[in-house]
């Protein structure tokens, strides 16, 4: 039986401001990627949101970004590739020491938005940040595009790689992701998203689907995806947990 | 035979920033206090440390502040216990995962600037920060001042607590520091730094003693106090190592 | 004629945050307190708010708060007066640039959360503020609690010193706010609060009347307050400008 | 006769922290550079900063960086011309209020480290900040490098811009500095610099030379190049002042 997992970002607030509809995707998706203080979150989030995702057994993973709050993690800086390992490992440590807190293991890592792009087309960074993954637990999994530098890394070092797909966001031929700035890279039709979702998982092309909770609609569009994924006859589960 | 532990503040620079005289006191402490990114540090400074430290054979203890950069944590915050329990855990954690990808293990907790004393004077506070520590590793210590709220939650909760003494700092008739602004509370003299020592460790009253890296000559009072030491018999060691 | 100003603060989200109900309430107020990028704010979002209040003939002030984002600025700090000057000068003079760069003036300051308390009940911190004010600018005033230490500050060194009431907020007897965890301090309905505005206005008990654009129906309320303060003869109105 | 410039960064330190050479460097040059808390400063060290500099009747320049203080303002990021355009009037406004506030009046603005190279090789983000520092006050000039896009982006908005050389750097034929990688390409001979600075003045290759602060020896560098421009009959003098 085919299977695919579903994840979603969490936990993208800061202090006061909130962000996205965390809770309510939390009954639709397998796996969550928490932020952990320099793009987004805080301590105070991080447990709260480890706490959400341990209550409806959603499996957790960091969400390390660039230390750049203002931009969101979304601009690309010019760091090295081990002061991107640094970031990553700080991030990731800190989030695992609230995961294990609460009685949880963390699950995997994937990178954020710029830092994310970078590492999956720079051979150095993504091997440098693969092996801060591994350093910090070995049986981690790292998220990214099939085919990435970061996939590559992953592979030479023997650490588990989960290839993600995009619902919403159109591709090229090739299997790449149409660029943002392209007039109909992403998608917003609910019956669109759903129908690339289990275009994405009867093709084999991903083991898990990126739903994004800052959307309009995100929590609807989620649901859509979840029925037409077991209508297809594909099983939501994520991929390292039994 | 008496023994004692010799501590330092480290790794409290901050990107193009130094501080202190880290390097020159590692090898006449026996554990050391690592910055972790709030009050001071980051990630790279961390790992650099921590591989300074295990090189040296020197613990590695965590050394959280408040998120108050530009105060250097050293003005008191209005923070609830759960805030103070979670910016622990969060900076605790990451510093760990720095020391266990170095192949170490973290040895304790000591509180930083405005947080050790906020810690020190206020229960709930205390109970919440110890009880984070404890659900870090209950394998860790606490160092803090002897008879502080601190002292009591830890000895509540049943996680070892380590007495800390000040040889820079003069004491009242009664055991208390004498606050720094009253003339004559803080000792510059080497000779007097190291009789104050001396006489901490003979009288028992402290199972390590904190020296300041950031003080002028810090690194001159350091060997003075450890050669004072162990003329009077005092063995300097790590009081939960073997 | 009887004539009041209502205010709110406005500008106070963060990167890609979002805060409040800012455009909405700006056809009714007549000063806005724009966030100067310490507790909310950004360089980006300052430009775009005083170009709104631009548009809509508001008066811009500036909202200074302490250096404390993840607590948007709630939380006490212990900052020496020196501190907090310096604090209140970056933070305007930086708003006051991007006003002057779009033509405008500024008009007034009014300190944010914590900043706000600390200053009506500190002699020394509230006179290094006023200060600080008048050496921007000896013609803008300073919104804040009537007979506060702020007040008292403001008339000492000759500055003009605008008292603020608050509509959704409970009085005492004695003209003081009921503290926030006291059941009923807070109204929410809309006819109460409005019904509180005008009882203000009347009774001369301030010159300002705060909105907050972040309560839920921020916007209807402030329609429903404007609305009954003219059905009662108030004409809504900024206290310095023609 | 001949005139030039000395100019250093100064106020570059951070909270607790210092860094270089700044009131050495006092008595030799006739501009400084203060930062704006961006990537280094604040608002303390600002105002004190300031005041020494009127002290010393040394001009006052503000020294905009990338918000990016962990990276000490160095590494590119990916920031809209809009909103490095927002960046530095923030800066320069706040920092244009604590001059005035000492009676004194901003006289340029220099642009540092990456935002610096960023923007001599930019036409947009050049003609971006062009725009903004005419936007505070027109009457200010721009340092920067001679024949850079902000040179040309000066030029075309009608702002004075004045060239800056560098005696610790050594240039290419054909007038560009070599990169800071290249073997010789950073001067640290006291006379190696002096004679630089001296050949620099006398080409007429620059109106400004820039000393830098935090490097060993700054003060004495500084010194020796003075001397050597009066020896070689070139008055040392600030472009724009009287």
């Amino acid at each position: 039986m085919i299977t695919i997992d579903l994840n979603a970002d969490m936990g993208e607030g800061f202090g006061a401001y909130e962000w996205g509809a965390d809770t309510k995707l939390l009954d639709d998706v397998t796996s969550a990627n928490i932020a952990c203080g320099f793009h987004a979150g805080d301590p105070h989030i991080m447990r709260a949101t480890v706490a959400s995702c341990m209550a409806k057994n959603v499996a957790i993973g960091a969400h390390p970004g660039l230390p750049d709050r203002l931009g969101f993690g979304r601009r690309e800086m010019k760091v090295t590739p081990e002061e991107a390992a640094d970031f990553v490992l700080y991030q990731a440590g800190a989030l695992q020491a609230f995961v294990r807190a609460a009685g949880g293991e963390l699950s995997h890592v994937k990178l954020h938005g710029a830092l994310y792009h970078m590492a999956a087309g720079n051979d150095e960074l993504a091997l440098s940040i693969a092996n801060a993954v591994r350093s910090l637990n070995p049986a981690l999994s790292i998220y990214g595009l099939s085919g990435s530098c970061l996939h590559e890394a992953a592979n030479k070092i023997g650490i588990r790689f989960v290839s993600e797909g995009f619902a919403d966001r159109a591709y090229t031929g090739d299997g790449k992701l149409l660029p943002r700035n392209v007039p109909g890279s992403v998608l917003s039709d609910a019956e669109a998203v759903a129908r690339q979702a289990v275009s994405l998982a009867l093709a084999g092309r991903c083991e898990t689907i990126c739903l994004h909770g800052d959307a309009p609609y995100a929590a609807e569009h989620a649901k859509r995806i979840a029925e037409s994924l077991r209508e297809s006859g594909v099983a939501i589960h994520h991929p390292t947990r039994k």
